[in-house]
């Protein structure tokens, strides 16, 4: 059989993802990784998970019922506490509006089965979040990729693609995945202008939201939009729907994700998700409301903490033996730091040089990019590594860097 | 904003479950149920679970690791364990032809995905599970209905549906939800011919293969091709993908499913994987390898034994009390039991009947028959209530479906 001939033309399309061909390599335990996207599972909260389950073991009924299949929109009081956690007082969210799912990529997946229809051209930032660009992808879009400066997306870039027909916008308007950059609250308040004189739905990403390590991000665009509608408004004309996700604050393998959804999108969602895989996991969902409710603070609290500290190791060591033609600035929560190199300089055949002499990883720019460029493009990770083995890499890096630039 | 206006058109095609809907209905303590395909969670293995978790919490290291994102394919002890429990001399799987999916629902929408273009005609048996219809139903195919009696799938009608140009079969050849049928062997033996001759992939889903009664079923469509292929030959010219679940022999929250599959085929189910959802719950993968690995033989044996007393009871109490004029046929497995009720007899009203007269409630059959028809069917389900409740419940439904044959 050859399956080729049998595959659909959205499967033909579909590629392995750079980061996932490049995970291989790091199963090697010599390669110190500043590639992936992920939290210091050091640092998961593994006490407060025995905790809670021995309190769920001890109500039996309950421990039962959260094995088997739960409701499709997901386990109601973590709807309700999801609400209650991103609601203000202009759009009063309620558990209605949340549908849980497995991790935001779910979300994602679920967002472009409902909106996007073969070759619909849509708007992403240019860099993106590669796991969005592989979804929406998988539907064969035309990517409209909007540029970026250190503060994100550029606002007449985004007209232009909304001009253009962009079926929806894809940001993360927080401590961007990879590019590290946050959204003013001016280009917020813009984004929702143009959304609405566009009628263009805003699809916010808001997974790294929390983790800030200087001052709390700007208000959401969800929230921009609430105040920019006022009262009661958002229900019926919000173009914002926002994803969100336990895994960077929690823990992934939960794979807990939402949608918050304006009511008229919600159903659809809803049985799209039905179709997808019936349900998200009722135990899963139960961890994840236990440690919501009594220990999200105090850990998010420790992981800034702790994250704020690498961050300042990557940059500073960054700041002291990157050559002057290397640009990057700092971000001020997240996980990344995203380098741009001099021109003509390949992230690819870095990479392979650093694996090759420093064995160092990290992940090149050009994936990031949906209608290509970016090749002198990287994206480091800090949210790993103990700031003293950050320092030692990056000054080993920034080495590489310096005498691959000289020799070009 | 008027959602309906920017949705795809895949996502105005899709329509809420009938049983979606009907489940509310049963959120009413009075209504006992026979509606929902669901295991009975007092028959979970919750207190292996509890030993699992304490062994696992022992193991700092790995428990930490059991967050933590997993691979997309899958935890790889599961993914062997599972190829060692469906490999045979002929077709020899190995971890390499599994994925761990989102319980077997996600499988589904992963094999619609890989090969399934808009309006492709598709091959499916009538009456059929109707959460395959929904998923199938997201990418707007052509439904062939293919006839079935007491035996399954009748295959001059397969045929047909293969000579119209079928892109696959779907098919549940044990105990089949909603039909209660099981193909023989020599049926399964024809369909592997037909596959081959027509070129035409087969998807079987062997969610109630464990759960047998009488004898177990006759080797699976998987093993049926190995031996007509021959030895070694399945990895290049097999056309069955089996589809397995978690859900009904250890516990649905695990949402552990899984696809097996030709390599050819597999590489790219993982990528299409890796877009939906990055990867499946690292801890409840465990879990399920831990259950599978010491207790599941065990937990299985007793499933089956206490299942069979419920088929026992609900069979013998519709034999003595349903009118001849209704058809059912006692399946030798699984959870269903399907009624066919006189001709011009409406299900769905019979249905507000029961759940009004006596609190009972079951799923009208018209819903699992992809073109129409079947308004006088109807599914019971016997695998949540003790045997007595049961008797007592069938011969008060059997009643007023003779008073309701009687005033027709």
């Amino acid at each position: 059989m050859i399956w080729q001939s049998v595959l659909s033309e959205d499967a033909r399309a579909i590629k392995a993802s750079e980061i996932r061909e490049l995970l291989k390599v790091l199963a090697d335990p010599e390669v110190l990784s500043f590639a992936g996207g992920i939290p210091d599972p050091d640092l998961f909260p593994v006490s407060e998970i025995r905790l809670i389950r021995q309190r769920l073991e001890q109500d039996e009924e309950l421990h039962r019922k959260s094995f088997q299949y739960s409701q499709t929109e997901g386990y109601l009081p973590l709807r309700q506490w999801i609400a209650a956690r991103y609601s203000t007082p202009e759009t009063r969210l309620n558990a209605d509006n949340v549908l849980v799912t497995n991790g935001a990529q779910q979300s994602l997946t679920l967002l472009a089965a409902a909106l996007l229809d073969t070759h619909a051209p849509i708007a992403v930032a240019n860099p993106s979040y590669l796991g969005a660009l592989q979804v929406f992808e998988a539907r064969r879009p035309t990517f409209i990729a909007v540029a970026t400066d250190d503060d994100g997306l550029i606002m007449d870039d985004l007209e232009r693609a909304f001009q253009q027909g962009a079926k929806f916008l894809y940001t993360i308007p927080d401590f961007q995945n990879p590019g590290g950059m946050t959204l003013p609250l001016n280009r917020r308040q813009r984004i929702i202008e143009l959304a609405h004189e566009y009628d263009v739905p805003i699809l916010e990403d808001i997974a790294y939201r929390d983790l800030w390590y200087d001052n709390p991000p700007p208000p959401s665009l969800l929230e921009t939009e609430g105040r920019y509608l006022g009262k009661d408004r958002w229900a019926d004309d919000g173009l914002v729907i926002q994803v969100g996700t336990a895994s960077k604050t929690m823990m992934p393998a939960l794979r807990v994700g939402w949608t918050i959804a304006p009511p008229g999108l919600f159903d659809k969602l809803a049985i799209l998700k039905q179709a997808n895989d019936l349900s998200s996991s009722g135990i899963n969902q139960m961890l994840a409301f236990e440690l919501a409710s009594h220990h999200l603070p105090d850990h998010v609290q420790m992981l800034r903490e702790i994250y704020a500290l690498r961050r300042d190791a990557m940059v500073e060591a960054l700041r002291r033996h990157l050559p002057n033609s290397v640009h990057f600035s700092a971000p001020s929560g997240g996980m990344f730091v995203w380098l741009t190199l001099p021109e003509g300089m390949d992230a690819r055949r870095l990479l392979e040089k650093a694996l090759d002499q420093e064995k160092l990883a990290f992940v090149p720019g050009a994936a990031f990019h949906a209608n290509g460029g970016g090749d002198n493009t990287l994206r480091l990770s800090f949210s790993t590594c103990p700031p003293d083995v950050i320092e030692d890499a990056m000054k080993r890096l920034a080495g590489l860097i310096s005498r691959e630039a000289r020799s070009a």
